[in-house]
């Protein structure tokens, strides 16, 4: 199948139109037109080397929502215009412990990422959701709830899987206190996640400049980790701590915040952290995790839940053209919100 | 009542006879007579000033065991002749949620170590087990089960619920599998406690020196982590590692040990640690945790669970005039066992 969407050809980012071929349907396969496009800070980082070298040219975008445009001869839950959406996988053996108990993220072979990886079959690279169409096999395939709101559920397939897991891994519900360290993508998701289950949630930043924002989406408040009295003073207070900062950091600043037995939770930065000391955590039974999107499952369980609780990121819709202007937005500063490319401005 | 024991001066560390005054039997006070006192690597550092200025003399020891010598008019539990033990707490405020909880090591208000701290009280330095005599309020002091061998379970105290209460926070049972990094005092405890619970233990240690030994306590093998292949072979088969290692160190070594879901655990190392990656965190849902002894009723179920399977540390028996030695012994590295002081030895 023909498609359009915009590539990287190099490490300097810059995205420009490409044609280029989908596969042919497989059995399993459903295609997707896609509508909607999240961009999320990781396809910067990606299409920029950051995280090693890339198959280029590269189409970027794991938050994905379209309609179903056909269906290969096996396909059994979908139907030529369902609303479906894609997340960051497309693929994983299926066969492992880690597929069998629906964290296909963890998958013991490796799971296929939505772009640059190799298919499991073919070979050919994948690419994302920066385009007019995707193929995706069913089991990838995610249901969008009855009722949603298309333009601004794209983001819910990284930043909303990716903060729900471990809010509900470790247990949050009525009455938790949960801190959010950022309050970029992933951050506000976080907040209005927490929020919605119910928990006491407070936004944790630099400053109190977003003050006002972080109560806009639910939080009770805002503690700025540069103020050291309101640091001091909130010790042990949180059960949980989201910690979405995107680069190297220390968590010694934000370890004692945490009661005992809480976790804090990486969900950001992926690689180096500063030295650290044992003494917050050996004084208070508390953890240093980190947690990387979620399974299929609870990534429908996630956009259900949204439906329901009618959660949705904060998302400003750009044209497909405006794409290198956000992704330097994006590198200068934490967005309180999400870009979201609508498909619709890319010609075929 | 006056009392003989052996106190440091200075952080010179050298330890000589010192005769000082245990404080009159308030109504609730346990006076016991100490028959065997533990040596924790941590009475060295604690001596030698690592973690601080310390109120000099100070008489080390917080791995207790003995009989009860006399009672104070208020006290139920205990009567004269009871074989009793002491670890590392003395007092807590008794009134906080951690209390209630029966985790008086994270008071609210901070336990009251064994030695070195001002008494809750009177604000006298309180002074440790290498004595001949101590006075503690019944709320910590514990019971010596029936049939119990005195001479060897000192280390209990303090080696046995230091890596106990973790095996049990973390849902060790039949069939986990569970590392142990070091296999020095707390770490063959560890060995022996998780095989006691019915785990399947590693020890892992620099190189295979140490492999008889963990053998002979149980360990079904050694893992030499200077072996690249050896610890690539063992990757994400751990589903608990309790990392003793007592000094500053990189855990990046052993977290990609861990399965899915896994948590390693510092009990050894208080303090600084080196920069690690949040890789391996987020690639498996990975916690790097902390612990410090355990409460009161937990270190009554331990001495408890020892008794009733049996498990107890290899104990070397000193004289109280070897304890400079013992310190030098302790300093130049991991010895796997623990060195218990004969209070006999100490001429009143």
């Amino acid at each position: 199948m023909k498609t359009v969407g915009y590539a990287a050809h190099s490490s300097e980012a810059h995205m420009v139109p490409y044609h280029f071929e989908r596969r042919a349907l497989r059995g399993n396969d459903v295609a997707i037109e896609i509508l909607y496009s999240g961009v999320c800070h990781s396809d910067l980082h990606t299409v920029n080397g950051d995280w090693g070298p890339q198959p280029y040219p590269l189409v970027p975008g794991h938050e994905i929502v379209g309609v179903v445009q056909s269906i290969g001869s096996d396909v059994k839950n979908y139907k030529v215009g369902d609303r479906v959406a894609v997340g960051c996988m497309v693929d994983s053996c299926q066969e492992c412990d880690q597929c069998h108990a629906g964290e296909e993220q963890f998958c013991r072979n490796g799971m296929t990422p939505t772009y640059g990886a190799p298919d499991r079959i073919s070979g050919e690279t994948t690419q994302g959701g920066y385009s007019k169409h995707i193929v995706v096999r069913e089991e990838f395939v995610l249901s969008i709830p009855e009722g949603m709101d298309l333009s601004k559920s794209a983001p819910i397939l990284c930043a909303g899987i990716t903060t729900y897991s471990p809010l509900r891994n470790w247990g949050v519900k009525e009455g938790s206190r949960v801190g959010v360290i950022g309050l970029g993508g992933l951050g506000h998701m976080a907040v209005k996640l927490a929020v919605a289950m119910g928990a006491e949630v407070t936004a944790i930043s630099r400053t109190d400049k977003k003050a006002a924002e972080a109560k806009e989406i639910g939080a009770k408040g805002l503690l700025a980790s540069s103020d050291e009295s309101a640091m001091a003073a909130a010790a042990s207070s949180f059960d949980l701590i989201i910690d979405t900062i995107p680069t190297k950091h220390n968590v010694d600043q934000y370890t004692p915040l945490l009661a005992v037995n809480g976790s804090l939770v990486i969900v950001g930065q992926v690689g180096e952290m500063d030295s650290f000391s044992s003494f917050p955590l050996l004084f208070g039974r508390r953890s240093v995790a980190g947690s990387l999107i979620g399974g299929i499952a609870e990534t429908q369980e996630v956009l259900n839940f949204c439906a329901e609780k009618n959660v949705y990121p904060e998302c400003e819709i750009i044209k497909v053209d405006q794409i290198n202007d956000a992704f330097e937005r994006m590198a200068k500063g934490d967005l309180a919100h999400r870009i979201v490319i609508d498909m619709a401005s890319l010609e075929a």
